[in-house]
């Protein structure tokens, strides 16, 4: 193990003050109200830890100063980006320093020639997107939580989204960083370039590693060609099942899609609901389809709406809308998007926990186990996901009859289960939230011993001391 | 260090019979003419070094008894696929035990539901495209090397080849594997899927590992559809400069390209003149642009057609000729895949060991440092490579004035002096040959000493006893 648990020592007046000469005073606190907020992430309060100090570094050499204090006086340190995440990877287990890079949010240069951003960490992803559209560019690799998670907690997770059946997970788009290791060196990896076998590729390790092996200070980004016309689809199915079957039939035809989500109509009514709106047929459907086709011509984009309408329809659609405007599109959408919101307004202590990844011919059966488990556990789960990348989410209704203090591990406990299925299904337990504090019981059950031996030996080769986000993972 | 140096044991009587109770008495060679063929790659007899016996294994548990016996009684062992590398990964430099996986070659399974195949690691990568084709889907990771290579040495690499530019290196075409930890473990590693967040990414750093963190076994292959109507564009240009220029246009007019490749003009005079040919304009024309365009529909193809062609023209192509049928662009294809072989048929003592690349804007500096290493040292430098990716591959001809036995530090040296260019222009060594034996002390030259360190933690995780492929990369 590479945990020091009780062995960490503690915050002291001189650390602090040492940290204020770091950093500066302002963005050194211990007041309680106001490093709160900085306890928890989205996976709710009921999982926060304080820490003992939150630091807001500007700029790499602070970084790497409070790396330098923390590995020489072994006190644990976590690093932040928008807590938007939900496996609380961002929780300070062990109290300690809460290194937050929010002060660090400047897109430093946007490179036309070689088609890269180059960005600090706590640069919001929605930002980034807006401001290379306006160059005839896109940002692929952004997750759904777009709006609110930074660059840098995306490379954490190796964060997904809706685009990745398209253009891959943010590892796709991550072609350089400079990270500071937890012995306050710091590395640059990667460059704007696209292609390299120069020794082991540690971009590609530290690329959703959760902040366990360094902190991120500044990323080279790929940026994609802005895409041509899009068409929106959405279209009702009365089963999963068919809904299932209609995606393969879409990817066996060739078709290029942009997205492909998928909503049940629980999830359905608890979005539309969010947004004051509805779904055609939301109290006939069991399932959505949310289709997004590209086209580089008229001609293109004219046959893949054909073949996706046609082949819904042979699946067993029982209707398929096209957005008729841009309005409507985003429309569509922002439903999707705030999913897990919506549920969370419906039920705030709604568990987002679930992410489990299956080969897509096997999401029926994870469909099925998800079923199972809602009636064994006489639950209410509402379930969505991107269906094309066999990524689904399961959220968990919290019913009145379990105490809020037993909540968490009650739900934990039937994750843990379709974690499982999905793994005998050949899969993993999370396509993009990661494993963080919440799953690690599962994700150290289920991997092999020697596996998790291999992973212990590469933290203690970034991380000899074990001071970056501990109790995460694999201890 | 890892390297045990001279505390490796020798290959005794009772090893080899060990050995052959494992694979097979038929499967373990030691005799000096079955083995000699497996004592260098293509980097060229001249870095050969002998292996004390080869083992043939047909099986993962084979190949995991052997890694227990060698690790057990601290034997060297150099896993081989093809021995088409050139960078010298594949020669067995401490002796010991060469593991050639040339039995392992079957194609397991096509899965088109989740478009992957599964395969071992000794099949042919060409043999898998044809078979994949047939299917229509396409293996799209294949490096220039496709009629030889494995896949195997492929994954070992992170290969490239020409179709990078659109679908990228071999690293994004691995979805899993099945791998044989130097200790004799064996790991399950990603699987039928094409996102995952669980616990460190170890396929990624095994892939493009060169065979130092274990023997991959089996892999699981990201299959794409087969591609449209393609149209392949031969452009001869006055200079390499406006090639380059041209490049960087169509890029940015967003033309989707499948492959973008080039060739000066000794190379293509040496490659044509291999396959009895010639290239229009091949004595006035500087640089030739190889270029190839897909289409989904007749009007998308039309219009890259036009693009490309007109981009060209404006950047001072001499003429855009179009390969009118699927034979002339074969033949333009022929040329350019055997430049290599081409350039050796001229001089067997050629090297091939140029592989830098760098940022797309750096690419006209890069070619420049070239020609002026040729005129300080006096010598015949061919060029070409993967121009749209910033790969490029300086090839060079022995003058007679360098005695053989001088030639590999001669042409080394200079090697060695481009790659401090690239890495100075915000490249690497290396793009897809990787750095194997022959560039090592390039390697551990450019590299920061935090940056080595990691990676020897990193090699120990996986190999406490430094017995796998030793003398290579930082060792």
């Amino acid at each position: 193990m590479v945990s020091l648990g009780e062995n960490y020592n503690k915050v002291t007046p001189e650390i602090i003050a040492e940290l204020k000469n770091i950093a500066g005073p302002d963005n050194v606190a211990t007041d309680e109200l106001a490093i709160e907020a900085y306890s928890y992430d989205e996976s709710g309060k009921v999982y926060a830890r304080m820490p003992d100090v939150v630091v807001k570094p500007e700029n790499t050499q602070q970084v790497s100063s409070v790396m330098k204090l923390a590995n020489r006086e072994r006190i644990p340190v976590t690093a932040r980006g928008a807590g938007s995440g939900i496996a609380g990877g961002a929780i300070p287990i062990e109290g300690g320093i809460l290194l937050s890079l929010e002060r660090m949010n400047r897109v430093l240069e946007i490179d036309k020639i070689n088609r890269v951003a180059v960005v600090e960490p706590g640069v919001v992803t929605n930002d980034l997107c807006q401001m290379v559209l306006k160059e005839g560019l896109m940002y692929a690799g952004y997750p759904m939580s777009t709006e609110t998670s930074f660059i840098g907690g995306n490379i954490a997770t190796n964060a997904g989204g809706a685009k990745v059946i398209r253009y891959g997970s943010t590892r796709r788009h991550v072609l350089g960083i400079e990270v500071v290791l937890p012995t306050g060196d710091v590395l640059q990896l990667g460059g704007r370039i696209r292609k390299q076998t120069w020794g082991y590729d540690l971009l590609q390790i530290i690329i959703g590693s959760e902040g366990t092996l360094g902190v991120v200070t500044k990323a080279i980004l790929n940026l994609e060609p802005a895409p041509g016309d899009t068409v929106t689809f959405l279209a009702p199915f009365p089963s999963i099942e068919e809904a299932v079957e209609a995606v393969a039939a879409i990817l066996r035809a060739g078709v290029v899609l942009m997205a492909c989500e998928f909503m049940d109509q629980l999830s359905a009514k608890c979005a539309t609901q969010y947004h004051n709106t509805t779904f055609p047929m939301q109290d006939e459907a069991k399932a959505f389809l949310i289709i997004q086709v590209e086209g580089q011509t008229p001609e293109q984009l004219d046959m893949y709406i054909e073949k996706v309408g046609e082949t819904c329809l042979e699946h067993g659609a029982m209707e398929v809308f096209t957005a008729e405007s841009s309005t409507e599109s985003r429309n569509i959408w922002k439903v999707r998007e705030s999913f897990a919101e919506a549920v969370r307004a419906v039920d705030p202590n709604a568990s987002l926990s679930g992410d489990m990844v299956v080969p897509m011919s096997k999401i029926s059966e994870m469909v099925k186990a998800v079923e199972e488990a809602a009636k064994k556990y006489d639950i209410t789960i509402a379930l969505g996901g991107h269906i094309a990348d066999g990524n689904i989410h399961p959220l968990f209704f919290k019913p009145d009859r379990i105490p809020l203090e037993e909540w968490p591990d009650f739900v934990e406990n039937i994750v843990d289960e379709l974690i499982g299925v999905a793994i005998s299904l050949g899969g993993v337990g999370s396509g993009e939230h990661g494993v963080g504090f919440l799953k690690k019981h599962t994700f150290m059950k289920y991997e092999a011993k020697s596996k998790l031996e291999v992973m212990r030996g590469i933290k203690r080769a970034f991380d000899p001391n074990g001071i970056l986000n501990p109790g995460k993972l694999f201890e």
